[in-house]
């Protein structure tokens, strides 16, 4: 018997239901927040079926917590697979966790079948992905891949004032694990993450597996335009600078200049706020955001400069600024790993298809340490960040498949 | 002597010195609202120079406070002229003072120059025309011309909760004047309000009268789209609903189709409102209001016809409505006022130019009673409901000499 063949479907399901109880909420959704007494119970449950399989479990300095299934050769460095298990204040029961427990299901499935590989393989669930209690988010793996400075992340607090270092401590006295000493971070040999898409593209297609080829690139920008507040029933066309009509103007070439053949950028306004913002006065202020996203760095630059051109063509006469808030470049991950995805999926009869990450992960960071690559599994209408939701048995076992020959195949290179 | 010849450039800027005092801001500006003690200090003011030249003071059940100078046939009915005492919050000294005061300098120049007219002039003090504090606005000509009822209107409270029938109380009791039997609303043979333009068309003309044809209609819309809340990074344009975006092609195509030849369409976009408003979510909401005037009724028809098709045409894959709130017809003003405007200010040397009234004015009521019109005279860069607002000595007089020379003839008619 595979790896492969020993992952069972039902055992992953009823982890995820399990799970879904810790901060469970009505709406069926689960409300798990970074270090957290729901997140504790999420890591003693981890744990617990850890240690019935007799596999090691330790933490870090940051609270990632790790599994290991040993190799035969200790003095090689593992492979890695894993996500995380923090949720939104309304999040859903598979963004980041199935990602940890199709991790642990493929060692499960390995230890099941016999499999013995030359390297350890380690399932690891990272501390505070998605950011909402304490920032930045993505933070266990920033700081194990040297992104982010541990002092400075233990410093960082939420919006009651709670201290992360406080918070980290009450967590791992709720759920106790081995320290692993020093600072986080330790050789890895090569890293895989298993998510749901949380985008509609693999469901359109009718595709079970996605096999992530980049974490695209994104970058933030607020522009602001200035106008003049005047009457809206006696001020003339001519002598008008109304903020808002240069907004639309400036938005309306933006939407255009962005319409890409192959829809892979992704352009949105977000949040757009007009002032005075009462209906009969000519609108002296309009700022709104712009949210660019694509996986080649050169296609978000020759954006950016289209957008300058078009504000410099379109603002006048009222003055306007652009300022760059964000600029994170497109990780790309790498073609061993990729290619494996790709071929294990084909081997395994799944249909799959290349693409690129529409958000950021944890594989971002680890991208920086070791080769790196995802694979995506079909959300239901692409809903993510969200009580309702939701993916199939089927779906999240083929992408757990597929992740248990990539992660033979690794730790026995 | 003519009654033009005896206005008096001083006397009228002074006066507008004096009652700027009443309310006085220390930004130059006034704070004066409807039956306030400012305004009643503004009425006893007012009724104490009429008393001093003996004419004939008296007010209605709204408020509205009349000054009579006796024609020489008792049997004809008045002529009619004035505007309003009361301010917006931070206000100007100008906004319908000047229509009351070039009112009771012409009473005083026909008096100076002892002309005596066959039906009775009169000047008109209309209550709370602003609207700022009691709604409706231009209430008390509203009342006097049978468009609010006055019932209706003593129960109106401002948002401390004070009724207007009690601040009315109070404010003639600090400012007693004779009350005219019965409900407000007596035989006027004719009207005729002097303003500042509030806009910016006479000064750019470097014209001094504005010969009122008519108050330009204005309808007022909200348009609401609904679209999809979607992650900005993993939703392909296809699969998108973005409300911002079906409310950007509206908006611009709404712009291109009310850009007319001879700028006289006021169209203005003044409330946006989008969201969640979360820079990397693609809108779920976008809520916008359009307010357009015209002083043809037809031409509003026209555009909303415009506006119906580009919401269709535009709005989808987003559902869209469009809600009417408010539609004031068009006021066209008499024509034999309007040509005595034009003539007056013609013999008497003055640049002119026939224009509508962007804003609505107490005039906008009266008209449905008698032959009526307006002057505007030009006021500092169109800046109007502002502590700033400004207007030159020499155009309050100008103005003024025009609406003698009116006023004599139709008290002659």
């Amino acid at each position: 018997m595979s790896g492969a063949d020993a992952v069972k479907e039902d055992r992953l399901w009823q982890r995820h239901a399990d799970m879904a109880k810790l901060g469970g909420t009505p709406r069926g959704g689960v409300n798990r927040q970074a270090l957290s007494a729901e997140d504790a119970a999420a890591r003693n449950q981890l744990a617990a079926w850890a240690k019935a399989r007799d596999f090691d479990v330790f933490t870090d300095a940051i609270g990632n917590l790790f599994i290991q299934k040993s190799g035969t050769d200790p003095a090689l460095a593992p492979v890695l697979s894993g996500s995380h298990m923090d949720s939104q204040p309304t999040g859903g029961r598979f963004d980041g966790m199935y990602g940890v427990l199709a991790a642990f299901e493929a060692l499960e499935a390995l230890d099941d079948a016999g499999v013995k590989t030359k390297r350890p393989v380690m399932a690891v669930a990272w501390t505070n992905e998605e950011g909402s209690r304490f920032q930045p988010g993505a933070m266990g793996s920033a700081v194990f891949a040297g992104a982010c400075r541990l002092d400075d992340m233990l410093g960082q607090k939420d919006w009651k004032g709670i201290v992360l270092k406080d918070a980290l401590a009450e967590t791992l006295k709720a759920a106790p694990a081995p320290i692993r000493d020093g600072a986080p971070g330790f050789p890895v040999d090569s890293y895989i993450e298993a998510h749901i898409e949380q985008g509609p593209r693999l469901e359109t297609a009718a595709t079970t597996i996605g096999v992530v080829t980049a974490i695209q690139g994104s970058r933030r920008y607020i522009v602001e335009i200035d106008g003049e507040e005047a009457h809206a029933g006696t001020t003339p066309r001519a002598a008008r600078k109304d903020a808002y009509a240069a907004a639309t103007r400036i938005a309306a070439a933006m939407y255009e200049a962005t319409a890409d053949a192959d829809d892979t950028l992704r352009f949105t306004i977000g949040r757009v706020d007009v002032s005075p913002g009462s209906p009969n006065t000519v609108p002296g202020k309009a700022v709104f955001t712009i949210d660019m996203r694509h996986p080649d760095n050169a296609v978000l630059a020759a954006h950016e400069a289209k957008l300058e051109a078009i504000v410099a063509a379109k603002a006048p006469p009222c003055p306007a600024r652009i300022e760059r808030v964000t600029n994170v470049p497109p990780t790309d991950f790498d073609p061993t790993v990729i290619g494996l995805v790709r071929d294990k999926a084909e081997s395994l009869g799944l249909s799959h298809m290349d693409m690129p990450s529409g958000a950021g992960h944890d594989a971002m960071h680890i991208a920086r340490l070791c080769p790196t690559g995802m694979i995506f599994v079909p959300c239901e209408r692409g809903i993510s960040h969200n009580e309702i939701e939701n993916a199939t048995p089927a779906d999240l076992a083929a992408g757990t498949r597929v992740l248990v020959e990539v992660l033979e195949a690794l730790a026995n290179r």
